[in-house]
C-alpha cells in the first residue's frame, strides 16, 4: 500500500505491518538522511474518510524511541517530501505507535503511518520544519486520481511483482553523493 | 526499470520509452509542481558502466520543447529529488533527445531519462537550481566515505546482487563535484 524513498537509496515498498493500521519502514544510517518521500503505491487506496499520518521516529541518546509527526498522506494527496535533517533535536509528540515496542537501533530511524480517520488527522499538527512544498490544488488532484487510477495501478502491478524491497538493501552510504 | 512522482500525486512506474536508451514520463499541470522524485524501480540495474541523465523537459511560449538537465541516477544513487518550480524560466541545455519530436501541449512537461556511459554523465553539468540537498556537510561525508565504503561495496553486492555496482566508476573528477 506504501512506499518509501531515502533520497539517492533505492525505494522501499515492502513496509513492516505492525499493526492493523500500523505500517513502518526501517531508516538505515538516518542521521545521513535529509528528505524521504512517503506514497501510497496506488494499488490500495485508503477507506473513505481515512487518511495516514506519517511520522518519523529516532532513539534518542538513551535508546528510547522518539517520534515526531511529518504529515499526511490521503487518497487525494497520496505522496509527500519530508525534509528530516532538521528533526533530530527536536522533542517528540503525541503518537499512535506507543504500545509497538519497536527495537531501537543507533543508527536506525523509522518512518511509521498509521491510518487514521481524516477528521482526526486534521486536528494534528507536523512539526514545522519538516515541510517540503507539495501540492498547490487539492481538487484538483482527486478529480487526477480518479482519472489515472487505473492506469496507474495496471501498469505497476507487472513490475512491482519483481520488486523484492528489503530495509536492508536500501543502504546506499554517501559517498556515492561525492559522484555528483 | 524507473519511477517518477510528483510530490503530491500518485507515483508513475510506466514510463513511454522513446528510443532503446530514453524513457519519458509525462508531468501533465506542471506549472503546479515543486519537486519531481525520479528513481529506479529495483527492478533492473543500469548495465555496467552505465547510469542516466534525468531531463525537464517544457514547452515554451512558441511551444517548442526546451530541455533543461536536472541530475543523475547510477545504479550507485539511484534516486534524487529535484525542484524544478525555479527551471521554466531557464534555457535550455543540449540533449540527446533531439530527435524525439516529443508532442508538446502548453500544460504537459517530460522528464526525459537518457542511459549514458557513466564518464559521459560526468562532463555533464545539471542547472544549480534543480538541486535539492541531500547532503549537509561535504566533510562529514568525506570521511563516511572512508568509513562505510568497505561495508557499502561488499553489502551492495550481497543484497542486490543483480545491480553489478562497479567500483572502478566510483570516482569522478573532483572538479564534478564543486560544480554542486
Amino acid at each position: 500500500m506504501f512506499g518509501c524513498l531515502v533520497a539517492g537509496r533505492l525505494v522501499q515498498a515492502a513496509p513492516q505491518q505492525v499493526a492493523e493500521d500500523k505500517f513502518v519502514f526501517d531508516l538505515p544510517d538516518y542521521e545521513n538522511i535529509n528528505h524521504v518521500v512517503v506514497f501510497m503505491l496506488g494499488t490500495i487506496p485508503f477507506p473513505e474518510g481515512m487518511g495516514g499520518s506519517v511520522y518519523f521516529c529516532y532513539p534518542d541518546q538513551s535508546g528510547m524511541a522518539v517520534w515526531q509527526l511529518l504529515g499526511f498522506v490521503t487518497n487525494e494527496k497520496p505522496s509527500a517530501i519530508f525534509k528530516i535533517s532538521g528533526l533530530k533535536s527536536g522533542k517528540g509528540s503525541q503518537h499512535p505507535f506507543g504500545a509497538m515496542n519497536l527495537p531501537q537501533t543507533p543508527t536506525v530511524a523509522q518512518i511509521g503511518i498509521s491510518v487514521e480517520l481524516l477528521e482526526n488527522l486534521s486536528q494534528q499538527t507536523p512539526v514545522a520544519s519538516a515541510a517540503v512544498s507539495s501540492v498547490d490544488s487539492f481538487t484538483e488532484f482527486t478529480q487526477k486520481m480518479l482519472d489515472n487510477f487505473y492506469n496507474f495501478a495496471s501498469s505497476f502491478a507487472v513490475t512491482q511483482a519483481q520488486m523484492t524491497p528489503n530495509p536492508s538493501e536500501a543502504f546506499i552510504p554517501a559517498n556515492v553523493v561525492l559522484k555528483w
